[in-house]
C-alpha cells in the first residue's frame, strides 16, 4: 500500500509552487482540488487564539461541501486582525478564480510565524501558478505535500484502500508537524476534543459519504491519532485536519458495516500520519509511545499518558536512554486523575522496573542499550479499572532548543 | 538586612557534613535544631506519589509542634516501599538520639534520586556527626544551606526582620531547587492548592504564634511564592516547606495587625527564596517574570500565567532573546481560562507589541537586546475583569537538556 497517495483517490488534482514565502525558496504554496464538489468534514485548533484561514475555513465547511483547500507555508496569517481575514478569503477568491467555482467552495490553511501580514503579491502569483499545473501524478502529490512543510525535515504521506464486496475504494493523505506540536482537534461547533500544532493534514478519499457521518467519523479517527500525539504540548493556532470524499469509486458508506470499514482504513491513514508527525518532532531523535492501562476511567487514562508526554523531564531521559522511571511514576501522580502508586506497575522496553510501590531488580545498563532504538515503549498498568490510552511523544533534545531558540522573528 | 540568615532568629542551631550521599563528595547530610519545642507548620508536595520522608513529615507535623529536621540530599527516598518509610523513620530517631527527643519531634527530608534505598550508614553517620557540631553561626547555616543542594549552582539564603513597637524579631531562610521544579505545596489534609521539584525550604523564625495561625499565614505565603514559580512544571515526589518558630523574641503574634505585619515578612524571605529558585534552574540562563492583568478570575488569571511560564516555544524564545510575542499569546489561548484576543495587550520588557488582535509596529532588534538581561518583563492584559497573577519561570537551554539526558540511573 506504499504506493496509494493523496491523489489515489479518484476525482482529485494538485500542485504546490515555490511562491517566495518561505526564506529557503523552497515550494510554499499549494493547491488540492476535487474535480466536483466534494463531501468535505473538518477539525481545527481547539485554542481560542486562532488564525483568520481556522475563522473563513470553519465557515466554508460548515456546508458540508467543498471544492478543495488552497495552503501556504512560512506565514501564519494568525493574530493579523481584520487584514488577516481578508487575505485569507483573497486566497481562497484566487483559488477559486483559477477553477471557476466559489471562493466560499475553498478551505485556507496557512503554518508559520505568528502575527505577521501574507505577502499577498507572491502568494496570489503562486496560487495561479500552482492552479495552472493540476495534476494527478505522484509528483503532483509531493509537490503538495512538500508545499506545507516548515520545521518538517521530510514529508508526510499516507494511503490505504478498502474493498467492500468487487467495490475498492481509497484513503490517501498527507500531514506537516515540527513544533507547536500538541494537538486537541474539535469539530466547529463542538465542544474541546481531548487535551492538547501547526499541525496541518488533509486527506482524501473517493468514497460517497453524507457530511454528518463523515464528521463523526473524522472525529473518532482524530481521538487516537492527531489528539493523541505531542511534540511540545504547545496548542498551534492553526491546526486544521480536512477531508474530501469525491464519491467517485462508487462505494457507498453509511452508517453500519461499511462505516465500521471505512472508520478502519481512515485510522490507520491518521494514525500513520500522527506517528510520523512525531518522528520528525523538532529535534527528535526517537518516539516514545506511552500505554496506560488499568485507568479508573478514559479520561484518568488519557491525562496521566499525557502527563508522562509532556513532561521535560522523561523527555530528556528518553534523549538520554536512560530508564529513570522515577520521572515517570512521579509524572503519572501530578496530574488530575486517579493514581496509587502501590497498585501501578511499569515495564521500560518490556523490562518491569516498578510494581507495587517499590522498585524492581533490574540491569540498568542492559536497559538502556535497549532504548536506543527509533521507539520507545512505556507501559503503566494503574491497577485502578479497565480503562486505557496510548499517547505518542518524542524525545527532548539539544536541538529543539537551538531550532526554536534561534528562530527569530 | 543581607546578613540575616537562618540562625539569626534566637533558638536555633544547625549544621551540614559530608557523608558520602552525593557523588560528588559535597555537604549532604544536614540537622535544623531548635533549642525548645518549637510552633511547626509545614506544606507539602500534591504528587499522589510523594517521598517516604512527605509521608513521616506529614504525621510527625500535624501536632503542629516540633524539634527541627533532618536532610539528606543525594537519594530522596521516594518510591521505595516500607523499608524506605523504616529509613525516614530511622533518620528521624537517629537525630532525636543525638539531641534527646522524641522521633516523632522531627521532620525528615530527602532529595536526589527517586527509587534508591538510602544509604543507611553512610546516612547515620552523618547525622551523628551532623549533630556533634550544632551551631549558631552564619557558617553553621552555610553548612545547613549547602547540604541540601542537588543540581542547584548556588546556595539559596534569605532573611528579614520585623519591628512591633520595640520588639524586634527575625525570619531566615534557605532553600534548594534545581530541576522537576512546578511545585504545589499543600497543607496536610486540604485539598490541593494552586497548580504546580523537589524543592526543600526551611524557615526559621523567633515570635510567638499559635500552630494554626502559623499554617494559614505559611499557605498564604506560598501561594505568591513558592507555588507561582516553575523551572519544568514536573511536581516532584519530595517537595517540602517548613517553618519552625521559637518565640524567643518575644513578639506575639495574633490574628489582625502583628499577623499582618509578620505575613508581609514572611511573603518577602518566601519570595526571595522562590526567585533565587527560578534563577538558578537547571541551565537557566534569565528569569522570566509573567504578569496577567484583566483576568476574568483569579483561578483564570493563574492558568494563563502558568500556560506561557511552561510554553517550551515560548522559554526557548527567552533563551534566544526571540520577541516572539505569538509564542506568548498562543499559549494565553490554549489554557482552559476564558481569553479572547481581541481584547487582549501584550508588553514585552515595556514594549507593547500586541493590542487588541493585532501586532504593534516595534523594532525586533531592538527590543530583543533589551531581553539580553538577567529579567525579562512579560505583561498580558486581558480586558475581561480585574482578577491578576504572577509567575515567575526562566528559560529553557541547551544545558537544561544536558543535565537531564545526562543525569542516570
Amino acid at each position: 500500500l506504499a504506493n496509494i497517495h493523496l491523489l489515489t483517490p479518484a476525482g482529485f488534482r494538485a500542485f504546490g509552487v515555490a511562491a517566495g514565502i518561505k526564506a529557503s525558496g523552497a515550494v510554499d504554496v499549494g493547491l488540492l482540488v476535487a474535480d466536483d464538489l466534494a463531501t468535505a468534514a473538518a477539525m481545527f485548533t481547539s485554542n481560542k487564539v486562532f488564525a483568520a484561514p481556522v475563522e473563513i475555513g470553519r465557515q466554508n465547511v460548515a456546508s458540508g461541501r467543498l471544492r478543495g483547500v488552497v495552503v501556504n507555508a512560512g506565514n501564519a496569517n494568525a493574530c493579523t486582525g481584520p487584514l488577516g481575514l481578508r487575505n485569507a478569503q483573497r486566497m481562497c477568491q484566487a483559488a477559486a478564480g483559477a477553477i471557476c467555482c466559489e471562493a466560499a467552495q475553498f478551505l485556507p490553511a496557512s503554518t508559520g510565524i505568528i502575527g505577521h501580514q501574507l505577502p499577498m503579491d507572491r502568494l496570489l502569483t503562486g496560487i495561479v501558478a500552482a492552479a495552472r499545473d493540476l495534476g494527478t501524478s505522484n509528483d503532483h502529490a509531493t509537490a503538495f505535500a512538500d508545499c506545507i512543510l516548515t520545521t518538517d525535515t521530510r514529508r508526510k504521506t499516507a494511503g490505504t484502500q478498502l474493498k467492500i464486496g468487487r467495490t475498492v475504494a481509497h484513503i490517501g493523505g498527507v500531514c506537516k508537524g515540527g513544533g507547536m506540536i500538541g494537538p486537541r482537534l474539535s469539530l466547529p461547533g463542538r465542544k474541546k476534543a481531548a487535551p492538547h500544532a501547526t499541525m496541518l493534514a488533509f486527506l482524501t478519499t473517493d468514497v460517497q459519504i453524507a457530511p454528518p457521518l463523515l464528521r463523526r467519523l473524522l472525529n473518532d479517527a482524530a481521538q487516537d491519532s492527531f489528539n493523541a500525539v505531542t511534540i511540545d504540548a504547545h496548542m498551534s493556532t492553526n491546526d486544521t485536519l480536512l477531508i474530501l470524499a469525491s464519491g467517485r469509486s462508487g462505494m457507498r458508506i453509511t452508517p453500519g458495516r461499511s462505516a465500521a470499514s471505512f472508520a478502519k482504513a481512515l485510522a490507520e491513514v491518521c494514525q500513520s500520519l500522527a506517528r510520523q508527525m512525531v518522528a520528525d518532532g523538532e529535534g527528535a531523535t526517537k518516539v516514545v509511545r506511552i500505554e496506560v492501562r488499568g485507568a479508573a476511567s478514559d479520561r484518568d487514562a488519557r491525562a496521566i499518558a499525557r502527563a508522562i508526554a509532556d513532561s521535560l523531564l522523561v523527555k530528556c531521559a528518553m534523549n538520554g536512554n536512560d530508564p529513570n522511571w522515577g520521572r515517570i511514576i512521579s509524572a503519572a501522580g501530578m496530574c488530575d486523575a486517579a493514581f496509587d502508586p502501590a497498585r501501578a506497575a511499569l515495564q521500560l522496553q518490556g523490562v518491569t522496573v516498578y510494581a507495587k510501590g517499590v522498585p524492581c531488580d533490574f540491569d540498568a545498563g542492559a536497559l538502556s542499550q535497549q532504548m536506543k532504538v527509533p521507539q520507545v515503549d512505556v507501559l503503566l498498568t494503574c491497577g485502578l479499572g479497565r480503562a486505557a490510552a496510548t499517547v505518542w511523544t518524542c524525545d527532548l533534545s539539544d536541538q529543539y532548543v537551538h531550532i526554536n531558540a534561534d528562530y527569530h522573528t
